[in-house]
């Protein structure tokens, strides 16, 4: 025996999702129908609403309703640095430590030849001409610290030197707050290799 | 900042799924909107789909496309016993055992008074129309073991006994390939007091 037809299709939708397997896509399926069928109902508009309405901005790629996202059309950002990331959730982490006024360029991965994935998937035309405008002075690479997070940092820092433009890369170290014990080698390997001078009477000033 | 509206209510949506975060909304509608644009069309249609499709077999509320589920409607069943099971997963869990070839009712939850599920919840009304059916004659509790789950098998019991029904339950104890020292103190005295007598001569048949 098996389940209706339309609860096995839906079941393997869920599956489809990343980290769903058969046994969460049955709990998915089962708690919609048997107690939140409004919720069924509000996912799939949401889905279908969001397919037809989310685009890519035209000029920094960042999830969009209009040709031109909120932060590139936005007032008050200095057009004078551009921070290229991975993720649209990587432009919400930066957004949200409130440490940024720049624009954003997103990559929407990052460079993977055995992936398939290469200049042209991670946007590098549109890159090219966003880095161009005359008012970028910095760009900032804020891709991963992975071997292809960085193999994608140094391809990117390549172009903006082509344009004339400063490269940098954010710093990697140990965590605020995390303690030292507990940080794997890596991370503690590249704190120690960029450590930074202490300037005298900073601790005054901290 | 925040992500555009109609993405936002997209991972609202997603957030009304048991067990599912901010963080996970935010990957499952990423994943879908940045790789999968067509897994997110397919789960909209599946959920669609369902809502309108799927819905609880008159007889033994188990999902069901037709008024009567496969498994009422199916050759070979045994019509002289009807296992009780609190969710549609018990059902295909019992049917993959091969061991069962009864007929099932599906609670969809089990009695717990302070939630607001009572008898008219689980469908006692049509439990009681499908044991007093002349054929019946054991009516097999299979709900969980927690408090609640013998509650209800306990209020289930007396109305198929009002009927002159068998009611039995299923058996509680260390599993199949257990070990014991793994096994809760509660399973655990459940299969002392539980022992069976082993017959004469079953070592050999075995």
């Amino acid at each position: 025996m098996r389940f209706p037809p339309r609860l096995q299709q839906l079941l393997q939708a869920f599956r489809r999702l990343p980290g769903v397997g058969g046994k969460t896509a049955q709990r998915l399926a089962f708690h919609l129908l048997e107690h939140d069928r409004d919720g069924a109902r509000v996912l799939a508009e949401a889905l279908q609403a969001a397919l037809h309405e989310v685009v890519r901005c035209s000029r920094c790629r960042m999830f969009a309703e209009a040709e031109v996202c909120g932060i590139c059309s936005g007032p008050g950002r200095d057009g004078a640095t551009l921070c290229v990331v991975e993720s649209p959730a990587d432009v919400m982490a930066i957004e949200e430590s409130a440490s940024y006024r720049g624009l954003y360029f997103v990559l929407h991965g990052r460079l993977s030849p055995l992936d398939g994935v290469g200049p042209a998937e991670i946007g590098a035309e549109q890159f090219a001409s966003a880095v161009a405008a005359p008012e970028v002075r910095e760009v900032i690479l804020a891709t991963s610290a992975t071997v292809e997070g960085e193999a994608t940092a140094a391809y990117l820092a390549a172009m903006a030197q082509q344009y004339g433009k400063h490269a940098t890369r954010i710093a990697h170290g140990v965590p605020i707050g995390g303690e030292l014990e507990y940080v794997d080698s890596s991370t503690l390997s590249r704190a120690i290799a960029g450590r930074i001078a202490v300037e005298q009477g900073s601790q005054d000033r901290a």
